[in-house]
């Protein structure tokens, strides 16, 4: 058995790239994508795609070469390329006039959906854009043929992660890692065939959790949005049936506080990450008809990678026990081979007693070849008090359950002589039509002070219009860390 | 982006052999084996996993050596190993006696959970046994460090063909191929997390369709059966809410001639494959809330590689129209990077025209490594005559449909000096008490006459107690080409 070595009916290179293909053959006359009144089936976005990769080959792009999107959530995305979205359009141009002088810029492809549905073909801009993206695509060939990377380790995508801790950093995964963490979400969320996905999350954030390809992979509709507006979400849920979305817990609270809804038709599956669900947003999405599913990744791992692995016997539970549960999110899925939490003095594992803090540390065909550039995070969320180690995520969740409060982020205050680090509340209201009256600061302390333990309730709250966020809705806890240190 | 390399962080290599591990920590408590009144928890057979690897590695036995299983689908094999199963001892034996003199047999290991559960646990036998199974797992050590494969391309698993148009041979599948095929059934098939799992397939039979190591990647609950028996497959099902099973025609068959029954509580998924399962039988199972699945695989493919790739708008159309459809499997799974059928003499695809018959050809990651021993087979289910093609499972279907036929199998007869190639149809029928009178060979031709085209018709019909099939049920083809070819 030695000697039955790798040879080339069993060694071709694992990637996701196949899968269009096969979508194209078993679901072409299903929905593909779907925005606005645009819709195309499988065989529509096998064929835009193949015209697409010969119009870029046309326009000498190479094997290796970077091509890049700045837009939402938009058709357009389905092909990997230089493209700008009218609404970011300002900010590409601000970003190539920082280009160093002797630097040729890129070329420039317009995404406007909107201007050009309306039947205005031409350019009306003063940029110096190539064309629309869809007259670069109706200049390829539909019969490209498309070619398969060289090993299954070629570099597939570059993703910026968005810099909760620190910069910005771009990171390249391989064909193999995509193709592994594909297989892996379908798998660890059940996503059936024909599932309806609708992109509440951007699908640049963290490889799209690898719905993009996983979409193509069961065959399934992929349901655009330009932007995050919960009325907007939940009549899209309606209208297209949709079966499963993805978002940050900021999502979750802005459906929770949708009112005077028709209930869902059917339940939603939505997979949450970055901070757990309070129990209150829990208890709201869930009478609503989402069943909101927990995990943890990266970037640099290409998706969700530990996810709470529910049990169908925790159904029964009442719905703080159900939310603890729900809050835990540490089991490793099938494709990842290892995940542990180190000392970061030793190098030893952790105690397994669910509060010892620690770095965070895996090993699998997921991860990342590696960052363009940048530097190391690191894995943040607590703080220590008195020698005590506070959960942000858990007084967060006290925070939410304030009927005044709108969004929650509880940071470590400038330290105090006697506990060290104090917890500090940064805290948004409801808008003034959901509001009876507005609470205090002392009011939103004494309200923490009768649900959780002296030491956990913050020592200021501070009051905000809005929390500052990433791209993808996560607080930047970072600014909020500066404000608060930078306050005496 | 080219200087980013493989490293030890993302190489690790593609196995399902952690998938235990996640399965005991994920669903420790779950049931993971059912066998009459034995049950194991995933934590009890993670355990016993590292017990059983331990014993053998205390008994000498190293990487790449090949242990084997003699066994109907009881729980011993959830381990890898030389074991030997009463009901199938004699067998084993007379194999052993016909090993050359100077040959050293195997070690061999008694499982005999009938026995061994009713408390004789002394070895009642005269043959040289080294233990029971029990015995030799019970002095292994729990604790035991189980090693990841050197590579993933380190051979896994030998599993034997059974040899419909040949004699077995050796398939000899890899830790990678064994993990694509895993992922890959996962997702064509949506299994969902804690499915419930009925062993009809045995294991052994094409690598179990993967189901051995899906049932720990999905924490599911594998219920163990020594025999296929209708009867007590349609209680198994009932008393432990079995969610899917797999099975050749055969077994859809058994189950749809059961009678006074109560109807299943919930949809159970059955996948078959060989052949594809005929409508009157579908409509049978169906009727009893059966949803019935199709694919096509081989041992050399690790399990099913294309399947029907049924779509929920295909729940809508009549009965023949749902059976026409789930009789093709011509849809590549997506771990499959491609699929054709070639034309023999010039090795060009064949038309697609859903008639013209070739050799199917394969590409992808589930594939062998290679036979260890044993010959190329070829894909057979067709007859010409008067130069038209004539598909066999479209003629059986219609006798199956007939009231008084319990199987059928069609074969091509000794060849006719007019219309060369000619039908031949071997025919069992129902039980006495099922059958109001025996029907004549001229009834069932004139039968078949009335529903198929004139040289569709057998020309012969041979009525048999049982067909001859192999040890997974599938009809054992060649034997009766062999037979018709022999009458005159």
């Amino acid at each position: 058995m030695e000697l039955l070595l790798p040879n080339p009916v069993n060694s071709t290179p694992l990637t996701t790239l196949g899968f269009l293909e096969r979508a194209a053959t078993a679901y072409s006359d299903s929905p593909s994508v779907v925005y606005n009144n645009i819709s195309y089936t499988w065989s529509q976005t096998h064929r835009r795609c193949l015209q697409m990769a010969s119009s870029l080959t046309s326009l000498g792009v190479q094997r290796s070469q970077v091509v890049s999107v700045v837009a939402p959530n938009v058709p357009s995305i389905e092909s990997k390329l230089v493209f700008v979205d009218h609404q970011s359009s300002s900010v590409v141009l601000e970003a190539i006039s920082l280009l160093p002088r002797n630097t040729k810029p890129p070329q420039l492809v317009l995404i406007d959906y909107e201007i050009y549905s309306s039947g205005s073909k031409s350019l009306s801009t003063n940029v110096d854009f190539l064309d629309h993206y869809e007259g670069v695509l109706e200049d390829g060939d539909p019969k490209f043929k498309w070619v398969r990377p060289r090993s299954e380790w070629d570099p597939m995508l570059l993703n910026y992660t968005s810099g909760t801790t620190s910069c910005p950093k771009g990171v390249c995964l391989s064909h193999r890692a995509i193709f592994i963490n594909t297989m892996n979400t379908l798998v660890d969320w059940s996503v059936p065939n024909q599932a309806v996905y609708l992109w509440t999350l951007p699908s640049f954030h963290t490889n799209g959790w690898s719905f993009p390809w996983g979409m193509a992979a069961v065959g399934g509709t992929n349901i655009c949005l330009r932007k995050v507006d919960p009325s907007l979400i939940y009549s899209l849920i309606k209208e297209h049936k949709v079966t499963h979305m993805c978002g940050a817990p900021v999502v979750l609270n802005m459906l929770s506080n949708l009112t005077d809804l028709e209930p869902l038709d059917s339940p939603v599956q939505i997979i949450t990450a970055g901070s757990p669900p309070s129990p209150p947003v829990l208890a709201k999405t869930e009478a609503m008809g989402f069943v909101v599913g927990h995990g943890y990744g990266l970037t640099e791992t290409g998706g969700i990678v530990v996810s709470c692995a529910w049990k169908k016997e925790w159904n029964e539970l009442p719905l703080a026990e159900r939310a603890r549960l729900n809050s835990r999110q540490g089991v490793k899925s099938v494709a990842l081979t290892e995940v542990d939490v180190l000392d970061p003095e030793t190098g030893e594992s952790v105690k397994r007693d669910g509060t010892t803090v620690g770095e965070v540390v895996l090993r699998g065909g997921c991860l990342m070849l590696g960052w363009l550039f940048g530097n190391h995070g690191s894995i943040q969320g607590y703080i220590i008090s008195g020698g005590e180690n506070i959960s942000s995520p858990e007084v967060e969740s006290v925070l939410y359950s304030h009927p005044a409060v709108d969004e929650a982020a509880v940071v470590a205050a400038k330290p105090d002589k006697f506990w060290g680090e104090t917890p500090c509340a940064f805290v948004s209201l409801k808008k003034n039509g959901e509001l009876t009256r507005i609470p205090s600061e002392k009011e939103i302390i004494e309200y923490c002070r009768d649900k959780l333990p002296h030491y956990m309730v913050p020592k200021t709250v501070v009051f905000k219009d809005e929390l500052p966020k990433t791209s993808t809705g996560k607080v930047q806890k970072f600014i909020l860390r500066r404000i608060a240190k930078a306050m005496s």
